[in-house]
């Protein structure tokens, strides 16, 4: 076994790339919320002008996995920083450093890029990911909840009803 | 008292950014983690193809507060959506609708461009805001974690130490 390589995506690997959507989805316990498609995916992250790339690890040229990132921002430091959307690899294939492959190479598009953080969610009882991402150095921002507007209500406040 | 009005930030408020910038972060307790100036923020902001977008709230034609906001992807759904890295008004002009006029201004602008949801995130003692973003229409996105890498651990990652 050679040692896990990483490439970008290419509209070619759309139906790849929901392949491993439903995978993660299903190890999030999610799978009813995927509702994307092969055209979604190569409209979004292939089209004019992106927003989010998606990266391909492979490990003896067959694809095991995948991880979708966006650029986000830091006003304190008044710097761009990566947001890791999702990392998902096939869970015959786990074990033999794709997943860190991936992270190493997104930290070093951070490094290059002049990114002052590189971050992303985990499930609070996926405790194999959190123990896998504090030996990488990351640490939880405690004190901080998300909130999120969407479907319905997020056209009511668009139209400030 | 006119309504309060929202307008596209431009490389001259610059300067008036930073101000506000400042103002957030003595509100949010963060004070001594501003690490940046005028020049780095016209730069991020203004500069070629930026990835992060300023809006101005003014109430009489005086700017009283500001949103920072960029886009982010969601894979479940195949959609971009908008993420509210800032939000603030002076405190002497609180109360007057500066704030919902940005959060209008920004719902509008993810209806517009197809965006799946609209989100950012709040600090857990701070009980004005969370209720305010509620009678909106946002929840919190209960069980996720974030975490972080920065700096020398960064560093450390890009390199595979």
């Amino acid at each position: 076994m050679s040692s896990p390589q990483v490439r970008e995506a290419t509209p070619e690997d759309s139906a790849l790339i929901l392949h491993f959507i439903n995978g993660l989805a299903v190890y999030e316990k999610l799978a009813d919320e995927v509702d994307t498609n092969e055209a979604m995916i190569t409209e979004t992250l292939f089209g004019d002008n992106p927003k989010a790339f998606c990266l391909i690890g492979e490990i003896d040229n067959e694809p095991v996995g995948f991880a979708i990132y966006f650029y986000n921002y830091s006003t304190w430091k008044g710097k761009y920083g990566i947001y890791l959307e999702d990392l998902f690899v096939s869970p015959e294939h786990r074990g033999k450093g794709a997943g860190k492959a991936l992270l190493v190479h997104i930290a070093g598009i951070a490094v290059k890029s002049n990114c002052g953080r590189f971050e992303w969610s985990v499930l609070d009882w996926n405790t194999p990911s959190i123990e896998f991402y504090e030996s990488l150095g990351a640490r939880a921002m405690e004190g901080w909840d998300i909130y999120r507007v969407d479907g319905e209500n997020l056209e009511k406040l668009a139209n400030n009803e």
